[in-house]
């Protein structure tokens, strides 16, 4: 027969409202700790107090836990742009990219982000993962862009310049001594990369 | 005791000067015949009158034989930026990264590129490796940029615009009718995009 405890416990496993988020950070302090490539789905689960079902059910594979934040970006830029007004210039389209982005980029997700860079720089595949990331989120953003009259070069350039712009600002939001919001970081990497724009049609 | 024509035909296996450019002919032919993921190494060093080692001389795995010409791109392009005149500002340094390309973007490529379109159209693995050296090149041209004295934001932006321009300029190439040059077309997508860049400054 079961004890109570062990039946809480089941229930907790399937149930856990925050299963997502002790998986994740589970995950990230066994690959800081012992490696990625080392650390098994069976170790993430258990350390979370979760099984391996659990896990399937949240994310598809060991990358994903490093990268399903990626996915969240990918969409509120493409909300971003949608919620613009109707009468928003290319410029104005990629500022509004960033309106909702403090949303997602937490003090708690700065933490995280610096796990997760530390575990990047060790494995190639991992660095590749992230550059496939980028790659779809600029496809969600070009096809925001598109959606709101957009010809197809400026979307696509709108694009890259707003994942270049948001890799530039994380790299100095990740650097800031203390917890600051990301939105004026990605204002001064947007304002940054339009000035350089400018510079191109000379 | 071997015979005459088997000794000839190692010899050629071992030394055959055009052993990548038979390798790569061999390997799309067999991918369009019975798809990537079914083609194996063997058979295509087979098909191509080699063996297993030769292909492992030239490249690392079955992937490669389709990027090759990307690590090809990569250098052209940076070559191109380091010989623009010492004055040149960004907009020229991108242009001059174009100036060699038609030496690589032959007739001859231009069938090849057919063939590889159709092979990476079928496989998600394939088509991210594309991504990965699209990432590449776009490093290769910043750095390049950067010893120019292109600043970070500049340099990076500029790196992004030389591989949209050459993906635009690409799939207008391939779907032209006859053989053209590339030049033209690489020269008409920087316009493009260079008229969008100017978009983003308003």
């Amino acid at each position: 027969m079961r004890s109570g405890r062990v039946v809480y416990a089941g229930a907790m496993a399937r149930w856990a409202p925050n299963a997502r988020d002790r998986l994740e950070t589970a995950a990230l302090d066994l690959f800081v700790e012992f490696g990625y490539e080392e650390t098994t789905i069976a170790q993430i689960a258990e350390r979370a107090g979760l099984n391996r079902a659990t896990f399937f059910r949240h994310f598809a594979d060991k990358r994903e836990v490093l990268f399903g934040g990626e996915d969240v970006l990918a969409g509120l830029f493409a909300d971003g742009i949608r919620a613009a007004s109707p009468d928003a210039t290319l410029a104005e389209l990629l500022s509004a990219a960033f309106a909702g982005i403090d949303a997602t980029m937490t003090p708690r997700r700065r933490a995280k982000a610096a796990q997760r860079l530390k575990v990047v720089a060790t494995s190639v595949e991992v660095h590749e993962r992230g550059l496939l990331k980028h790659a779809r989120i600029a496809t969600s953003v070009a096809a925001a862009l598109r959606e709101r009259g957009i010809d197809e070069l400026g979307a696509r350039l709108g694009a890259q310049v707003v994942v270049l712009a948001f890799s530039v600002a994380f790299e100095h939001w990740m650097k800031a001594d203390e917890d600051r919001s990301f939105a004026p970081y990605a204002e001064t990497a947007l304002k940054g990369i339009r000035a350089s724009a400018a510079q191109l049609d000379s």
